[in-house]
């Protein structure tokens, strides 16, 4: 932490500064520049509250130098986190595909699009249960019933299966019957939900807020990760932006960025990212090219009765095809799929 | 709802809009043009899912006419929305200022910030029991002692009370202990959270998401209309954007907009829409220039040592001082305070 | 200038760090903590290229303490600027309002305007005669016989006239027919126009980047500023984030931010920064109660045939009444108007 | 073009605006729905200025069915737009590379870093002549001087050469020295320079402006080919969202949009995308399997001691492995490079 004085600041108001420092717990050292002075506090291995300094008659400005977060670091954990999964490992050399519908809608749709998934090489299935949706006149999942119906789909498919969980009460029923609790974008940062997920030790799938930095991601995954629940996996799926042509701008730089701030696995949703299925195919190579650890890609078997995303979700034929052209991409980079 | 046809749609595919449009239970209007066709369907007083006809072969675009909001929406309720509290009335003639600590730290902080703020006019109290902190290992709230710290200082100054919620299960507790249920800029969007707000039949004071639009922000408070609890406060507390001067962009725009679209109360919240306490005097005065029902404005005692937020927070003597100026503000708009 | 190095530094990168700060002319302070490095070299009155030690071995990153503007800071010169003008005082006591048409379209159209702004007190008066345009169908303005209109106006009313210039080429020009040179906000970052204004010694009102930061208005001022050049008016015209409700979100807190900042006299536009005429009374109070030193509003005769911005325009009527609410306000925050 | 009426809106509203369109050239239709009417105008091949509509009494919105760029669309030429340029051909079915310094800085780092790319497959090689910096204290390019360097390499090395120009009344000389102009972000909206551009006959490299949709991007393009100057190629380089991880955000969704609504070729440019040479290889293989007909790559021989934007370029050796690992990845999406 470095403290920068204001032009002109006071020896007196130096000293406090340097007096607040060691009263924290840190070794001050102050160098006095031609025009500025700083205090500088080296060993911050816990940050003070970020206010305490601004308010200090004549500081100009504090800057950390230690990241906030800590278990989700490379600093803390060196080696890629690898988590096996139903005879597939995420984090690890191949690209994991996880595929769906946006909202279980029938048993009957569920089983149909599993199979075909399952065909195409697919390990984990996804479907909403309960449905976060901006308006309440709109569908809003069908509830247990829709867990039910993933249950039955995942003994009978034997895909491994993950469902979003909508708040901190619901964590404990949800991770009966699912493998991977996902969190939503709108909930990147309901931190009593982080807290359950954490607690539940089930595997975790962080969706980044909509407006949430990579920082802010992180430090959501810490939340999880304190819980010494290791098995959370990342996933960019668009940012708000500016820029109305896609649903949301797919922040594809995200994908290395968290390589190198993070050992945790990072995955990548091309179908919320860009809100169009013919983005999709396109997005998700990039994706895969960017060295994401795998893809969240919605399937509908007929995507203009869907309930929900019907727009952003690819047909079966289709996903199959990019299945075998993402198989050219991977290896392109390295990877299996 | 006017589904545009792409230039070149046969009229196989134009039928076949239509007889969707019909069996959706509209009533299709056809409009051939030189280049383009388009399928209007007048009467949509309940949207269909938004994805129907975008996949439809030859469709080009839908454009939706009514807006998705109808409780919270000036058509449905043309008055505005008064809600009588503590002998004040938020969405009246007078400008509501609410005040208080980001956290609750301790009884006498808490007395001491209420007795002062209680001389200068203030009619409710703010302090937070549970704290969304973006870090896990930062000062998370007093949790229940905060909340009867609270309800103490409450009984003994006879001030209402506000404080945020922040999970669904948490919403039966904490309306026991206070006058309005805050709904925080990360749970906008929390549904959860939002139906057990309605139900609560408490007020609620809902701020903006700081990634959400006004329509959003609308939405959800439709949400806790749905549930017929009509006592919804709506809060402007900035949004994100590129810049960095201040901690969020206060859009204050979005005070007179909201009051064309909506008849419920519009606050504003100068401390969080800034983050540092010398833009709060000139934005609260903008803030009920603009048209704002009221402001909510950080109060610490000594900022300095605040355990959160103290760099946005006033001392009491500057908002007491604050508080005169802002009388000036509304009387040149044809309010009190 | 701080250069923080990477855990695990070797005393080599520290020391090639110390020594490339020695040879671009500052003193090398090192800090040594139990984790971290810190080479600080106080004194930069000039900023070397900020790449120069990102790339060096065993750093982390770098920060600036310095401010990059010097000219157009209050470190600088402490005082207000004030600027007279035709009578008024531009950053002085008095809010000065500029307004005008969008375009100039013709002399009637402009001399009625322009006697209905006088009667009003209005000092300045505005119009486009190049008129930077999306797109190139659409009408670009009257160009030089456009100037010539304002030149006439401008002598039978006794009014100053402000009108934008597009391009270094033309300022030579425009500068004999106006009073004040307009730099728009598509143009904050033309940089040989930048220079062009600077040499011309004519007051510039320089606007803000839709999506240019605060820093970066005040750079864009420093390059006419080192120009010896010092009579630049800034102004916030709203900028762009994901809100549509808005034609762009008008970001009051740079009042106060700029007015810290900088000594300069600093203007709203709420008719850009808002789009459309209803919001203009409010946020137009609110800006001068966040501090404004101006506005600049668009006053079209009859809106609905403007050749462009109609929608954001006010008619006289409307502009007059305005005049007599802002007098209130201004009252309220000790300025006149 | 389609008018919304407000609900209750009198005949005599909706006539009005049936005339006013009909006074424009364009068919009225008017279809009235059990809350709502509408207007439509079809057959609008030239839009009104938009703010014809929204000031009727009546009237709530304004939708447009057309696109407002037409030259770039791909209604007006179905097949890509091909250039050849230097024994390659843009917007075919090779990728593109151009690469070099961020500046040019004298004739000898020219020279070897042209040598180097030219063995490495290069075609094409960039170098600013001319530097739109931030602040006007910094480094602003060698001017005339840079241009004869370029001048000169070209001729030695036999590779094209692209430049930036940045205003009107630079093009005429630049275009001599040169093969390609290039526009940059922050004059994509420059338009007296976007019409000196199209007139000067030349190819022109228009990059995206970092605070501009995609929409305007093409109507950017539109100024240049309404001056019959067809060999535009549009450039993505990433725009400006609140996340500061990066330098901007790589907007790599663009890339597909744009070639479905333009038949122009599509170049990315990485390095300024991001702004950290690590994330140049993997964002350059994104770009490439998400479609893009091209890269612009800095590379310089010494980032440490680059004049500019150092901590983005590539060293020579680290740029041949990059050029090497791209062709798998081209090769697995159908392109060679």
């Amino acid at each position: 932490m470095i403290v920068i004085m204001k032009m002109g600041a006071t020896p007196e108001q130096i000293e406090a500064v340097s007096q607040k420092v060691q009263s924290l717990g840190f070794q001050p050292h102050v160098v006095v520049g031609e025009k500025l002075t700083i205090v500088a506090a080296i060993g911050d291995q816990k940050r003070p509250e970020p206010d305490v300094f601004e308010l200090m008659d004549g500081v100009q400005k504090v800057t950390y130098i230690m990241k906030p977060f800590k278990l989700a670091s490379r600093d803390f954990k060196a080696e890629d986190t690898v988590i096996p999964l139903n005879g597939t490992q995420i984090g690890g050399q191949q690209v994991v595909v996880m595929a769906g519908p946006c909202s279980v809608e029938s048993r009957e749709q569920m089983l149909e699009v599993a199979c075909a998934l399952k065909e195409a090489g697919v390990h984990i299935l996804r479907g909403g249960a309960f449905k976060p949706r901006t308006s309440p006149y709109t569908f809003q999942g069908l509830g247990m019933k829709g867990l039910e119906i993933l249950a039955q789909v995942r003994e009978e498919t034997g895909l491994a299966v993950v469902t979003e969980v909508m708040g901190a009460e619901q964590v404990p029923t949800v991770a009966q019957y699912v493998d991977i609790l996902q969190i939503g974008t709108r909930n990147m940062q309901n931190f009593n939900l982080l807290h359950a997920a954490g607690e539940s030790g089930k595997p975790v799938l962080l969706k980044r807020g909509m407006m949430s930095t990579i920082e802010e991601l992180l430090m959501s995954a810490e939340y999880i990760l304190s819980h010494q629940n290791y098995r959370v996996i990342l996933c960019e799926r668009g940012i708000r932006t500016f820029e109305t042509a896609t649903r949301n701008t797919l922040d594809l730089s995200a994908v290395p960025v968290l390589k190198q701030l993070s050992h945790l696995p990072v995955m990548v949703d091309p179908s919320h990212g860009t809100g169009h299925w013919e983005l999709v195919p396109p997005m998700s190579k990039a994706a895969v090219a960017a060295g994401a650890d795998g893809l969240l890609i919605e399937v509908h078997p007929d995507p203009e009765r869907a309930m929900s995303d019907g727009a952003q979700s690819l047909k079966p034929e289709r996903f199959v095809r990019l299945m075998s052209e993402l198989r050219g991409v991977a290896a392109a980079v390295g990877r299996s799929l």
